[in-house]
C-alpha cells in the first residue's frame, strides 16, 4: 500500500478511514491524483468510478440514500465539481449525509488564467451543512511556492512548525466537515489545495490524525408532553400525515396504536414507507372530489383537524398541502430530530427527537377520544377505492391504466425508485404492497438524477431494485448507465408518453405548437438504443396485454439488467387522470 | 400576441425585447411558464426549447460565442438552474454574454417544504457579473400572498402604488443585468419569483418599461504610450504571446507590421485565430526540445524576451506558462478592455482598450529594432517543421496520425470547435488553414459541454461546423443531440482511444488496474448507438486507409448531420506523442 506524497492528501484519506467514510465515488482527473492514488490504494475503502460528475454524487446519493451511512464524491478541479451541484442540493433537502472531496490548485493559481482552475471555495454555499477549505501544505513543492512569490512561510517558524500547524488545521477541518455530516445527515464539502508534483507516492505516511472522541449527545427530551397530551386526549379530530420516510423507521406497534384511534386518521403517501390498513395511501382521491363538490366548504370544515401531527421529509401532495394551508389546523406539531418546516403556515410546535422515541413517551399520556372522525373518512375512502377499481375498467391503455398493472406487479422485499414528477404522482392513486422500500428524489423534486441514484442505492441492496421512471427523468440522467455498477438484478420501467406528459395535467394548457415545443418537448426517441449502448437488456410493451406478458417475466433472475419500455399514447393521459378524479366524485 | 397576466413575467419579456436580447433558450417546467409563454408569443425572439438545463447553457454559450450577443436561458424553479453552473463558469472565464432568468417560487415559499423549492438568489455567486433578484408583485394574486400572512402590503400605499414601486425596482434590475452582460460580455443572472396562477394570459401588457439611454463610453485611452514604445523601441527581445481570440478581431495590417520586426517573435495557439507565416503556432514544438536539451538553461535565457505583450483569453500550453513563470519577462504588458490576469506573475501594465486600438495607436510610435531574435527562432521552427514531417511517416496510426490527416482535411471557412483536452493540445502540433474559425472551451477548461456548444455555435453559422472531440468529451455531453437544432451541414470527429487517454501522457502512471478504471476509465461503448438515438449518419475509420477514404466523403452536402469515429490503439497514444518531442530534439 502507497501513500500520496503530499501531506494535505494524506491526511484526507486517514480522517475519511479513522471517521467510518468507506465509499469513495471517484471522477477522473489529474488534480485530484493523490486523492485518487491514497483512496484506492487502500483496500479499507470502496471505490467506485463514474465519470459524469452529474451522475457520479446521485449514484453517491443513492448509496447513502440504501446505507444511511456517509459517501464521499472527489473529482478534480475545475467545472467538475460545479456538476455536483444538483446532488448537493437534493442531499440538503433530504437530509443525507454526502461528502464533497473537491481537489483544487493552490490559492496563487486562481485567477490568474491557469487551466480548469475557478473559485472553488465556499461554492456550495446556500445549500451545504458545513464548508471546510483546507491549507496548502508549506513543506511540500515550497520551493515553487517561494518562486512564485507567495507569503506562505513566515519568518518567524520553521517550515516545519508551519507545516504542523497546518496539518492540525486540515486535521480539524476534516474532522468537523465529517463530523456535521454524520450527525446532521448534510452534505458538506472539502476543498483540497494540492500543488504539483501530484503524482508520487510514499510508503508511509507522515501525517498522523488525531480525531476526537464523539461527545455522547443526549437527546432532547419531549419537553412539557403533559400539556400536548392534554390538547391530544381532548381533540376529537386528529390528522396524521406522514412525508418521505425511510423504510423500517417507525415501529408498527406505535402505527398499530394510533389505528385504533377513532378520532385520528393517518394520511400517507407513497414515499411514507409506512402501512396499516386503515390509513389513507391516495391523498388526492379523498381532496380531489371534495374540490370537485358543491358542498366543498362543508367538507373540508368537516375533514379539517384540530391537531395536525406530522414527521417524515417533503410532502408530494399539492392538494393537500393547498388543504391544510387554507383550512389551517389549530395545532401543527412535527416531529423530527434535526429540523421542521412550516409547510402549512400553522406550526405550533417542534418535537427534536426522532419518531419512535416522541411516540415511546407520548402514547403513554394519551388515551382514545370518541370521534366520528375515522368513520366518516373511512366511508369515502371505501367508496373511491371501489370506483377507482370499476373506472380501471373502463379505460384505455395509457399512463394510469399501465401504472394499475405495473404496482401490483413488483414482488415482495424490492426496493422501488420512483423518478420525477409524473411517476411518483400516478403512484400515489395506488396502494403499494407493505413490502415494498419506495424512495424518490423529492428533496429537490427534480428530474436531474432519478436513474443515478436508483443504480447507486442498488449497490448495497441484497434483494432487487426497481426503478420506475418516466422518459424525460430517464433521458436527461442518461448517462447513468455509464458504469460497471448495473447489477443483472437491476430493473427500469420507462413509461414513455413521448414528453413532459405532466404538462398537460396542469391547467390551461391547449393543444399548440408552442405547447408541444416548450412545455411537452415532444420527442420520438427510441429508447432501444441506448440499451444497446450500456448493455442492458431491452423490452417493449405498447398495450395491456404486452405489458401484462412481460411483467410475468421481468422480474426473473437474468444474466443482465432489463429496461422495459411501456409506451402510452402521448395525447389521452391527462383526460384519463382527470376524468378519474371527476368519476370517483 | 398574448401576455402573461403576471407583471413581473411582462416586464422581463419587454426589457428583453427593449434590449436586444433575441435569442432565448428554454428548458421545460411550469414555474417558468409565465416566461415561457411570454417568449413564444412574441415573434421578436428566437426560441430554442432544450430538456437538459446543462446542455441548454452550453448550447446558448454557443449562440454568444458565435454571434458574440447575449443570448438567453430559462429554466423553472429548483435544481434545474444548478445544471446552468458549468456553462455560468465557462462564461463568466470566457466572457461570454449568457443571460440565466430563473423562475422561482415566492420567498414565502422558500424553506418551508414546497417541492422543487432552493435557495436560488445569488446561487452562482462565485462567477457571476450582475445578480438581479426581483421583487414579487403585490397586484397579482394578492389575496393569497394575504392569506398566508406575507405582510408585502404595507398600510400606507395603496395596492397599486407598491405595485409601481416593485415595478421601477424591477425594471432598474433587469437592465443593470441585461447592461452589464452587454457591456462586460459576463454571464448575469435574474431571479424571477412568481406566484399562481401561472397560464393566465392578456391581450395588453400592464408594464410599461422605460429603458434608459446608453451612455457612451468614451474608451480609456492608452495613457503615457510614448513611455511604452521607447522601452519597445529600445528592447531587441519582444514576444508578443496570443491567448483564445475570436475569429477576423485583430485587423491583419497590424500582425502583418509586427511580422515584419526583427526583434519581434509571435507566438500563436490554435484557439488564437489569427496566421501570418512568421508566426509561431506550435509553441510545445519550440518549448519541449529545449526542455530535454543539455543546454536547457542557455537555450530559454536566449528565448527569454525583455518585453511580453499578450491579448486574447487563456492560454493552452502548460509548457508556455512555465517558460514565462521562471524566465520572467521584464515587462509583461496585456491588451484587454476587460480584465488582464497575472499569469506570469510578472505582469506590469494592463492597456484596458482593444487590441486593434491598442495597435493602431501604438504601431504609430514603434520602429523596427535590429535584432537576431527571430531569425534564431525561425531557423528552430523550420527545424521542428521538417522533422513533424518525417516523424508523422514513421509512426502506426494513433491519436496524432489521425489528427495529422483529420487537420487537413477540413475545408475553407469552416468553423471548427474542439473539445478539452487532448483534442485541443494534439491540434496545438499542427498548423492550421488560416480560414478555419477554432473555439475551444477555455474559460474553465471543462469536458462538460463542447459539443453542446458546438450545436448552439453552429445555429448561426452560414459555413459549417465540425466539431473535433475525445470519447469522454463526447460521452460526457450526449445530451447536446437531443434538440431539433442539429443542422444537417453539422459534423462531429470522435477520436475514440477508449477513455481518458490524457492522463497516460500526465507523468508518473504505470499499466495498473487502479489507473485503467480511476484515471483512463477505460470503456469500450459503442458510440454508433449515439448516432441511431439522435438520427446521425454513422462513419467508422479505425486505421490510416479508412480514415483517408472517409475524409474525402465526410465534408460533401448530406440530408442529415454525420458522425465520424476514428478509433485509436488505446495503449500507444501517449508514447507515441513523447517520441514526437524526442524526435524533434
Amino acid at each position: 500500500m502507497r501513500y500520496s506524497s503530499i501531506p494535505t492528501a494524506q491526511s484526507v484519506i486517514l480522517h475519511c478511514k479513522a471517521k467510518g467514510v468507506k465509499d469513495i465515488v471517484i471522477s477522473p482527473g489529474s488534480r485530484n491524483a493523490p486523492l485518487t492514488i491514497g483512496f484506492t490504494e487502500d483496500p479499507y475503502f470502496k471505490c467506485y468510478s463514474v465519470v459524469d460528475e452529474r451522475c457520479a454524487a446521485f449514484f453517491a446519493l443513492g448509496i447513502a440514500q440504501n446505507t444511511g451511512k456517509i459517501v464521499a464524491v472527489v473529482c478534480t478541479s475545475g467545472s467538475a465539481m460545479l456538476n455536483y451541484y444538483p446532488a448537493v442540493a437534493e442531499a440538503f433537502y433530504s437530509d443525507i449525509p454526502l461528502l464533497v472531496i473537491s481537489a483544487d490548485r493552490p490559492s496563487y493559481r486562481i485567477d490568474i488564467g491557469d487551466g480548469q482552475t475557478i473559485r472553488q471555495e465556499n461554492v456550495f454555499k446556500n445549500h451545504i451543512g458545513y464548508q471546510a477549505n483546507l491549507k496548502q501544505d508549506v513543506s511540500h513543492a515550497t520551493t515553487t511556492i517561494q518562486k512564485f512569490g507567495e507569503q506562505l512561510l513566515s519568518a518567524k517558524k520553521t517550515v516545519e512548525e508551519q507545516q504542523k500547524d497546518i496539518n492540525t488545521f486540515n486535521s480539524a477541518e476534516l474532522q468537523n466537515a465529517i463530523d456535521y455530516a454524520v450527525n446532521e445527515y448534510a452534505p458538506v464539502h472539502i476543498n483540497v489545495p494540492l500543488e504539483e508534483p501530484l503524482y508520487n507516492t510514499e510508503e508511509y505516511s507522515c501525517v498522523y490524525p488525531t480525531v476526537k472522541e464523539e461527545e455522547e449527545t443526549i437527546p432532547e427530551s419531549c419537553s412539557k408532553l403533559d400539556d400536548f397530551a392534554s390538547i391530544w386526549n381532548t381533540s376529537t379530530r386528529k390528522m396524521i400525515l406522514v412525508g418521505v420516510n425511510k423504510p423500517n423507521v417507525v415501529e408498527q406497534q406505535f402505527l398499530d396504536e394510533v389505528a385504533e384511534d377513532e378520532s385520528v386518521i393517518v394520511f400517507t403517501e407513497t414515499t411514507s414507507n409506512i402501512h396499516h390498513s386503515t390509513f389513507f395511501n391516495s391523498i388526492d382521491s379523498i381532496l380531489a372530489p371534495i374540490e370537485k363538490s358543491e358542498n366543498k366548504e362543508e367538507l373540508f370544515t368537516a375533514l379539517k383537524p384540530d391537531v395536525l401531527l406530522t414527521f417524515g421529509g417533503l410532502i408530494v401532495s399539492k392538494k393537500i398541502k393547498h388543504f391544510l394551508r387554507t383550512y389551517k389546523p389549530k395545532h401543527h406539531w412535527h416531529i423530527d430530530g434535526k429540523k421542521a418546516y412550516n409547510t402549512f403556515y400553522s406550526l405550533s410546535h417542534h418535537f427534536k427527537v426522532d419518531t419512535n422515541t416522541f411516540f415511546n413517551a407520548f402514547l403513554d399520556k394519551t388515551k382514545f377520544v370518541d370521534s366520528t372522525y375515522y368513520a366518516k373518512w373511512s366511508k369515502v375512502k371505501l367508496n373511491y377505492e371501489e370506483k377507482r377499481e370499476a373506472y380501471l375498467k373502463t379505460i384505455p391503455f395509457s399512463d394510469m391504466l399501465a401504472f394499475s398493472q405495473i404496482l401490483p406487479s413488483i414482488p415482495d422485499g424490492y426496493q422501488v425508485h420512483l423518478s420525477n414528477s409524473s411517476t411518483v404522482r400516478y403512484a400515489q392513486l395506488f396502494p403499494l404492497k407493505n413490502t415494498l422500500k419506495v424512495y424518490c428524489n423529492r428533496g429537490t423534486s427534480g428530474i436531474d438524477g432519478s436513474t443515478s441514484t436508483a443504480v447507486g442505492a442498488s449497490i448495497y441492496n441484497k434483494k432487487p431494485t426497481l426503478l420506475v421512471t418516466g422518459d424525460l427523468s430517464f433521458l436527461y440522467d442518461s448517462n447513468a448507465l455509464w458504469n460497471n455498477y448495473v447489477k443483472p438484478n437491476f430493473r427500469i420501467i420507462v413509461i414513455n408518453n413521448s414528453g413532459g406528459g405532466i404538462f398537460r395535467i396542469l391547467p390551461g394548457q391547449e393543444e399548440t405548437e408552442n405547447y408541444k415545443t416548450y412545455f411537452e418537448t415532444a420527442h420520438n426517441l427510441e429508447i432501444e438504443n441506448l440499451c444497446n449502448m450500456y448493455n442492458v437488456d431491452y423490452k417493449l410493451a405498447n398495450d395491456e396485454n404486452t405489458l401484462n406478458q412481460h411483467l410475468e417475466d421481468f422480474y426473473k433472475e437474468s444474466d443482465k439488467a432489463i429496461l422495459l419500455e411501456v409506451k402510452t399514447p402521448r395525447i389521452i393521459n391527462n383526460k384519463i387522470l382527470l376524468s378519474y378524479f371527476d368519476f370517483i366524485s
